[in-house]
């Protein structure tokens, strides 16, 4: 199973992608799609966009996880932000793939084991847990992997394998996703 | 000249589209596109960059106008609204529209010649500049017509075909975007 994680934002957007099979985590990509200091607004989400599409087709991810709403942020960059999250669900759900989001706490809670952990215990703990020789970074690439890993590590062992589909075959969407129960 | 205007929400969004050839404004088309209460949130942003991307295609506008940010939100909701706009920007962006934005003051003033108007006056003044048989309604839609109709204000008589274009004859983004002078 492949968990494509997305740390979204309008100036760099983290990525990462981890796969299993059921016992350790492996890193398939991690990285950061980064706004040209030339492009506009709208040509930033446009990168966004295309760059996480393409992505998504190369890593054919089981799901998506995002981080989800960012509550202590002003109304000016909760909007920027916004627009970034908008571009980056809408690569996912046109890829077909589930969303899934997760609050900054649980995350940290599910790579760290406390939620208020630094970014440097995330990124250490993300080397330990895919077995990497170094810290991923820049730091937007290990929060991308910190919730694709948070996802993965909801997932009970007997769900592995069992990303739900509705009638047609597609994944549903985050909405009717529920993740799977044991036996 | 056409110009498509753009009033994003993640519920509703409204949509209108104006042409001239320098004397009166005419009305194209106008609407608005409608969250399914079945939809989740990706679902719905999914909905509006599909929906709006095949409306550029149908009118082939010369820009697109947009509301722009809107501070007096809270973050949750700004952060809601930056989703929709970003997935609108994208599809104004993805068509090769130079993409413009006014502040809701500047489009009530153009308008009504009031910033702090209301929105059955804004109605009522669309009506009239397009000659229309009725107020256009919903009010996203009418919202949407202002803010076209206010680009289409900003734009001087004799610049009325010079929409910029770059060395490869696309349109310019809208950060290089100046609203062609007299002359």
């Amino acid at each position: 199973m492949r968990i494509f994680g997305i740390d979204p934002g309008s100036e760099r957007t983290g990525y990462g992608c981890v796969e299993t099979d059921g016992r350790a985590a492996r890193l398939v990509t991690c990285g950061i799609i980064s706004a040209l200091a030339s492009d506009g607004f709208p040509e930033r989400l446009e990168r966004i966009h295309r760059e996480l599409s393409a992505l998504l087709i190369a890593c054919a991810p089981d799901c998506v996880a995002i981080e989800s709403l960012f509550h202590a942020v002003n109304a000016r960059s909760a909007l920027k932000l916004g627009h970034a999250r908008g571009v980056a669900m809408l690569a996912a759900v046109e890829f077909g793939c589930p969303v899934v989001e997760y609050t900054p706490a649980a995350i940290k809670r599910a790579v760290v084991g406390y939620g208020r952990a630094e970014k440097h215990q995330v990124q250490q703990m993300i080397k330990l847990l895919l077995g990497l020789a170094h810290p991923p970074s820049p730091h937007d690439a290990a929060d991308a992997l910190a919730v694709a890993i948070c996802h993965l590590h909801s997932i009970p062992p007997g769900g592995l394998k069992a990303v739900p589909t509705n009638e047609t075959g597609k994944p549903r969407s985050w909405r009717q996703y529920r993740p799977p129960t044991h036996g």
